[in-house]
């Protein structure tokens, strides 16, 4: 080793004109503010909800009837904990609206009360979640030929994982929780490639097959029954702005899908008034921007490919 | 902290409300079973398996010839005892077909002895999974202008990564092993975005460039030397279906692909029948659902795009 | 448990198989080599680079401007000593070209002091990327009106983690570092699904929206305020071949981007001569490998789909 120990003297300098940055750029810092909710918890949080959406197939083995209550209602007790203290992180930073408020300041809302109020109405809503859950993987099996059982879906499906976290996440978004449905869908688009935004509202028995390159929008309405496969794209057509020329956030800006429609590979649909009709197929890379009626099936018309010879 | 510990005094009935799911919706849970092959002993068997494949490259540092036969030897001794119980474990949750058979019933199998000879096979065909994968690290460096040499291949390209994994899953699927191939390709797609069944039979020489949404399909046949690019689906166009509506699982659904065929990025390629003739090329976006034959070109047809003037 | 030790005994004539097909196939090992850089340590890099850039977002708490020097300082210290050692590694790797040269050779490079030269050099540009990374992050708040606020995006988007190691990978590639640019590319593509090449050349305010499947060349040239969808590609045409049929490599040939252009999804944009001229639009699906004027809407043409009545 030649590394020249006595080149670190400058390392301080460096130091001070990082921190000096801190000051320079203000917007991209967090430097005194309150503690914001962490993604290593919320990574725990839901490992932990998919042990109880479905009890024994990945950490804990050799559950049954006699000890799973046992196993689910320690889980429930820590879970109500770290997740009240989350939310009440995420509650506090979004009020505060990021501005360098102390901690310690007199705020007038009682955060850790609304969080625990959030968090109780939330774990009640595990039960239903497993029954839509339910015809999610159904809807799996009954739609992929090279699924051999159930529990290979629960096991090893990437489109299962993506609908389990997407509506943990939006039973949070209903209750207006900020940032940690975000990070939870991203931890999802991660792991799987399938970017579906917690506000999306998505109907019973839904599948995603491959799914990789799958992007669904905020403000999509997808009914039940609904199959799509890798790349399909529910998107935005343009954004409405304001008389100063900034984007309006909040109208429908994401299509709405029919019950039993099927949208294959690589297809785009765009705009928040389109609507695809009941029990229609989007072929493969097909693109649409306007609404099309139920029973249509909707293909690129013969595509005008070119031949020669390779030389 | 303001949370009201009193409202704890309803997570019981919370998790009373869960477990009673548990009886009413049976088909998502997996309580009373034998233990389900682990993820995160898969996990540890694909990057042991790493070690032995391309040696030196990654945990290991100053392996040398002097020493890597007591490495070697040492990751193959505790591979045979993992990947015996992991595949046993598959052998009997697959022939208790997931009905809550307790791990101490009579059955007539001796799954242990099952798992072994199978492992012993697949640990035996190392070499030359590791003679096919060069020429795929090869194919990688004679086909990426920006690859500097092979090391950076082996060391950095998620193609290759897929590809590894692809070759060590196909060997356990055919022999028949339940569940474990599909996971490891599973967590190959989580990785690289790059989704082949374990099914697929793949000829030497093969390379995916870049690879994030390729979809690869359980009956794909390809031949040696092809190249494909990222987005590229080789998929089923429709399922057949029994007389009772259901889609018959096993025929073959995916294309084959002739030898030195390229495919470039987003080209779609559907059906069992589909034959791509050696030596052809597929442009980028194209989308096929008939054969081609050998040495041709296909691009799509001079884009009719609309040019106007933006406001 | 039924397994027959004594079949363990063929275990050993296994490893010298194994050990074997290290002679014959010698591509693909790297025994007797100095030590590779690790990607643990560069992971860890990433990461420690990260809370220097946007402190007090992930992993350190409660951090304020009576504190951040001392946890700066402390970063940039122990980066000082991990950046000179992973790259004397990779600069010691590519010298001896792979060949199993023993690290003890004498040889008339200081791989140490050069490594702590552009070490000291990295870290000095550190405060001038945060100002480039708060322009990107302004960027991504004015093109989505999905983000509530800023704090969101520097916590969740994959659009700025990926452009964000971009930056920082770019600044090792211009010092010509082997390898490592490399590793920290792919480990934000196994992240993001965004695969941007270090050498790629991104004027500041550059967002990626979803992002998942964009692919963005080598020898690519992006003027500032460049808004990019999921599945864009900026690729190559073909590879130029030396008379002996081998590919260049080196030369140009990715496109260039203007100032101000929007590129919708899964367009392909694709050639070194291909230039978009500045506040140009490029349409989802567009496929282009011609130079487009600047102000110019692309779109493909009223796409013909057929429509049918489902059976």
């Amino acid at each position: 080793m030649a590394t020249d120990f006595r080149r670190k003297e400058i390392l301080p300098e460096i130091t001070g004109q990082i921190v000096n940055s801190y000051h320079e750029i203000g917007t991209i810092n967090h430097l005194g503010h309150c503690p914001l909710p962490s993604y290593n918890e919320i990574s725990t949080l839901l490992e932990d909800l998919s042990e109880i959406l479905f009890p024994g197939y990945r950490r804990r083995q050799n559950l049954h009837f006699g000890n799973v209550t046992y196993y689910v209602g320690d889980l429930i007790d820590s879970l109500h904990d770290t997740l009240t203290e989350q939310i009440a992180r995420a509650l506090r930073h979004a009020f505060t609206g990021g501005a360098a408020i102390s901690c310690d300041a007199v705020i007038e809302r009682d955060f850790e009360a609304e969080a625990q109020e959030i968090t109780l109405d939330f774990l009640k809503c595990l039960p239903d979640l497993r029954s839509l859950l339910s015809k999610d993987v159904q809807a799996a099996f009954d739609g992929d030929p090279a699924a051999m059982n159930m529990d290979e879906i629960i096991f090893s499906y990437p489109g299962l994982e993506a609908i389990t976290i997407h509506r943990l996440a939006h039973e949070l978004y209903r209750r207006k929780v900020p940032f940690i449905p975000r990070m939870m869908s991203e931890r999802s688009h991660s792991r799987t490639g399938i970017d579906i935004h917690p506000g999306a509202q998505i109907g019973h028995s839904f599948f995603i097959d491959h799914g990789t390159g799958v992007v669904i929008g905020e403000t999509c309405e997808i009914h039940p029954y609904v199959k799509i496969y890798q790349g399909v794209t529910l998107g935005a057509l343009s954004f409405p702005k304001d008389g100063d020329g900034n984007i309006i956030r909040g109208s429908k800006r994401h299509p709405t899908i029919g019950e039993g429609v099927v949208i294959y590979a690589n297809a785009t649909i765009l705009g928040g008034d389109t609507v695809i009709g009941a029990n229609s197929v989007i072929g493969a890379s097909v693109s649409l921007t306007k609404s099309i009626p139920p029973n249509t099936i909707v293909t690129i018309e013969k595509p005008s490919l070119k031949f020669r010879e390779a030389s």
